[in-house]
């Protein structure tokens, strides 16, 4: 397999990978490199034709023993070791108003939680970290009531059995994302416990990702947004 | 197969089934019947058996036209239709003040919390149904807080997540018993979901029946209340 | 258990079931009937009290034989047979110029696709259905494109592998909603494939609902749009 | 995420995680840690101060590794090896004169029984172990039977096929809280099997506690005892 | 497809299904039919070509429905109602000295004891009935002991969580054969449980059929007969 | 836990452990130690003990690690690697002229086979091996079968679709025992599948052990064994 | 929804579905209907605007009921009861000598494999079909085995363990497709057995299809024939 | 276990494994050697024996470790790393002018991917690898559609969802064959949702290998292009 770049319509081909260069126009974000199963020489390859392209880039799933030798090839890049992601390049500016609450239900959830907040930052947007309100405890959960309401996306991240989501999108009116994460032990079975629970949630409209997925859950809290900005951009210029 | 009965220690054959007449002495309660599989006339045999030798009798699980049969041989049989369940004779009086709190999630999950209920009473106890009090609108649970506190002991009924023991055993220091029901669509498997959600509980110290069990559950409660009167009794013995 | 209505914050109390009035406050929307394992009178009771209150109501999952015996105590119930929904009274009028696209990949996930597009039009949401588009006759949905991009929110129904949300969201970027419906055979387990596979879905930020959940579907699409209104009317107050 | 204590009503808030320091008030036990999954200064600064709030502090699921650094933060704090858990101070002392019985089915289950044993001691409660004592060899569990039956909660622990606490429970008549346990291999699914022949006891009034959840055992059958105790002292209060 | 018959080797083709002739000689029994799918009509042309070459037959899995159509055709046949079978001639007679125990937990199971016990007698076998002696009350059990370690095998069958086998083999030094049942609810899964209970059996030695086998575990029993048959006869041979 | 020696009827208590020293006399064979899990002290004190009463001691699932340690202990304990057995002593003697035929399907199967020889072996039984001979080359098998029907009883081995002992026990009259192995990839789920597969053997009287359980399977095998040692004896007996 | 036609590229628009009428082009040949879920006047609709296009139609998943329906609007349709399929038309000729081998192994298989015969007879195509050759009597298998090596693709039906396309597999060198059906009881779970066991044959190259999809191997034999007129045809022309 | 050649028909006895020499004649191919579970040693035993009497020899699932050893035996074997195979010897030269597709969805899919290539040049194959054209960027796979028909054969590999082989058997006509990989995470099971979804592919014909099974749909490819050459050469042999 030959590494050089051969360019066919919205496709950069890398040899070992395509990029979709073309994702921004169609999907409205460039596209996201999941670390995961790459080499690190593989990583920064991408991450470098992607910041070239976007002057930033976001790179998900990166262990420690990845983004040391990452960073040794694109020195610029920040490691945020929590959401074990990798951002390179400063994010877009985004104008819009709207903040997105990250709730978390006990602290082992906060990987999860993390990524989705890194994730939505390198989006530009604005995140609302309230973490450590599970169900258990409900006074921590309306304790916080008035910052949650004041957030116009809810991403949920919970574990075990997987029960806040529920609890809170019966106290809101806004759109619930469920994060299911592998928290737990015995019967939790790396999460398929808790996104059962969630995908069954007694509150009507929670939405759910895969286990684990906080950039999944970050992308569809972006979609809304975007959504949103158009709509208050095309009824600005209508108005006018 | 005859039918004539042998006696043997602790049990009585009657061919088709052995009464375990020693139940009482070993488990402190007489056998209770279960329904379903048995022709009525097997459930008229057995419920005659043992109210004769125990003055009255419960069997769960009886379906509407399993019971119109039984109620022609025993006419003076009642049937609790929501519950499923058929007594026959006045139940024991119990004088424990505790009363056992019998919660659910929603009106589907009643049969449930019936059978609980019912079979709780058939003991002798004082139960206290609070219903429809599911986590989707928590202010529901939270006005009922002061009934749910003074039970001495809990029975939480749910279907689809199961996420009701978890936000109640949060809120009380009293023993929580949770009882999945089957109650639910898609995911929910037949109330495996919600098994799996209470079973995985954040809340420390609740426990679980199978599903749809709500006989097992007042089982547990009734053992309970057995020691506590047990106690109750040996400390005024020895206070004498 | 008598029948008599006793209120207490939030709620109505009918006895067999606690009507939560104060949903509309708290989560944007009256409440709606879910008519399965209820009685036809349990609905018509629940329904009245809403729909006297509210001045409409949905029920959502009742079959043709509850349907029935319902219109009769409610005449001018409405049945939507292939949405197996009902309503009653005249929905309110929402001015967003916003359109929910509902695609659906075969015939056979019609029911789940009505009952997201009927929910819908009884929250006021105008709906755009485009049917039959599965990833088998990829032209099919390639034809279609500029009436799924003219869309706000996409609600994205289908069964046996469920792969529709995938190749859906890789041509968008708007919110997209996954409905896994329980249609196929052999090893789709009632729509456990689809769910899984949808809950995998290579494409960023596609959301998952349960199976055969259009009403779930409907509900977090509805959420996204009453943010919208929120803040396109709060900027236009702002920009005053 | 800076590190400063910030209180709320019922809350410290450490940064990366919040003490529930009303849950002694709400649930009649201060809160216990979890070790899994936190860094060993994260449970030393928990540790810390829940102890200097209570006095004593009890943490499940530590490692060998974790309990050796927290050790050198907190000299003061005991590792029990087998049942994997650390604790600070001296438990409550309580004058209830019962006892819990803690069986195990096998040598394997023990790590699970010794975390129940360990929290309950913990809890200031009195605890039997009867250790070994397997369906396979049912005079084992026969020659035991005084020692059980003078107990007033029995805790039973056992992996591969879960059977212990069905024979148990048709010998006694007080409370039994079954724990699975994940000790098999082949077709035990790490605990699974043990899980649902437990929940499926054949035996009435057996409740079920997580995969390996010695710890949820031992809260349960601790709030059996406070119970216990209100009510002999409120029997007290009364008859004087 | 045509009817007539075809012989080729070791097979009688009737068109729509092979009997297998030579299996007396391979496998020491005759062919038994599986009534489960077939229509009447092709259990009696099947079952009449056997009892033609074997002098008996024996179908299994026979519901009342077919049992009294193939009857019209075939008026010598036997419809065993509980064990679902039906026989046609005299079986075989065995000088074995050697009885077959068929214990079963509780009254739910006897179909498949039954079934187990049918099969052996048309094999012209001893058996022993040992019926309702679960685990939940070990008395039972140890009560008939004497007759249990009278058999020379045992088959035990049990649903729920299929505990009796590792009780029974732990208490004799026979063969013990195991068969789950799909009696139970919740997590019972039409018997999954149960069978891998048994599969997880602490007993040593204890081997397993599938689900509702008890067809499969008499044709295990017989060929521990057949051989040792072979081996005293050959004994006896040797010694002459 | 002090480590003395307590003796109760039938049972050696080390503290850790009760060594059922009447399982001789009950199930015809002295207690076997399952080494997984325990440390190779425990296993010296255990097999020391055994060894003191009966001569001879097994011990399975041994790892390489614990076998060294436990060697230096019990320097004349022997060690079979394949089989990760211990064994210690010399077995007792049998003069029964049957041999256990142990097939296996392919070289990977081995040491599950290896588990079954040594532990018949171990109990001084006579043993045959046929490896690689799985179904997908029957010839392999055909080529083979004489030495097959030659054997008494047989243990197949099998893992992937675990199809073998279908095909084995479709050639043959004697009993078939089948043991699934974990072996395989994807969708083998560790055995399960060979598990499944084996339960549903479209050859009657198949049973099966637990995955990986050779040593289920030669006690299973040695008790049908020992059953027929007995029969010959009282054979004799009478006929003297 | 009206029911007029309005026609796309490739699509004739009923309304209710759209008709793929380039799927001939594209995938080689044309739409063939499910006919699951649809009314018999779907059906009856779906199938008219097919047999006008192509000159024929199949349709398979039909019950006797809807075929009877069907026949009245349609009474040149032809139903193939046990196949479940009904036929308009006349097929197309084929001239390919090559025949492709259905093998059942048991006579409950037979709907399946009739299934996929008929269709492939719909598509113009030669079978052979070879039932009731399971692997527990092997040697009905290897009677056959000359007519099994004479065909050009074999199709392999089974329920139960799956066992019969390893066997078939290993005795051949031609394409292998397999077939799991849901015939089977108790831990056979609907096919997902047999499933499991041919997708992890040890036979290389064996592929599978869904449970009970005779047609879907029906089409992949067909891609092979057809791929191999298309050689054929090209070899003619190119050496010409 | 000694090791000497003891030669049987059709098979070569190594002592540890047979090597099934007649496989050529019996499957058109000689034996493949799977790694994985076996010593160094082993694999290059077999492989030389393999490759004195074929000429070549290819070892499947050889990790680095194992290769390194291997090679200091067989030092003129190749190791592919990506593919985890092992080759030895020149492969057989096919004239077959036919080229098998392999698509992949992702690059984490390449493994599996380049193991169906390295499988299917060693059997003499010419195949076109088209990588990363996953559904989530449709227009990939369009862009490549002209490479993609051009092929015989396909083999489609992907994870997560794994909808790309309904995607790519909807816009061809040639067989498709579907190997789900274990990539992905939290619902993905080790790749149980890929091959669930893949096994109910909306799109008919598509069959389907194991997980991770580049090895068996290579073997699948090689069947259908040697069923094609004997065809032609039947053809030309006829047409002379």
């Amino acid at each position: 397999m030959s590494g050089e770049e051969a360019s066919q319509e919205g496709v950069v081909n890398l040899g070992f990978a395509r990029v979709d260069s073309a994702r921004r126009e169609r999907c409205g974000r460039a596209e996201v490199i999941f670390g995961e199963g790459k080499t690190p020489v593989e990583i920064a390859r991408i991450a470098s034709t992607i910041h070239g392209r976007e002057g930033h880039v976001l790179v998900t799933r990166v262990s420690t023993d990845q983004a040391e030798v990452v960073q040794t090839q694109l020195p610029a890049a920040i490691y945020h070791e929590r959401a074990r992601c990798l951002t390179l390049g400063k994010p877009p500016v985004n104008n819009s108003s709207v903040t997105i609450g990250i709730l978390c239900a006990g602290t082992s959830d906060l990987p999860v939680a993390e990524e989705a907040a890194v994730t939505l930052q390198a989006f530009g947007r604005r995140v609302e970290r309230i973490h450590d309100v599970g169900v258990a405890g409900i006074h921590r959960l309306l304790n916080e009531i008035d910052r949650i309401r004041a957030c116009g996306v809810l991403i949920v991240v919970a574990g075990m059995e997987g029960a806040l989501p529920s609890a809170v999108a019966g106290l809101v009116e806004i759109p619930v994302i469920a994060v299911p994460t592998s928290v737990g032990y015995g019967a939790s079975f790396g999460g398929l416990t808790a996104l059962l629970g969630m995908v069954n949630s007694c509150a009507n409209g929670v939405t759910v990702t895969n286990i684990d997925n906080g950039f999944g859950a970050a992308c569809a809290a972006d979609a809304i947004l975007r959504l949103l900005e158009k709509r208050v951009q095309s009824e600005k210029e209508s108005s006018r």
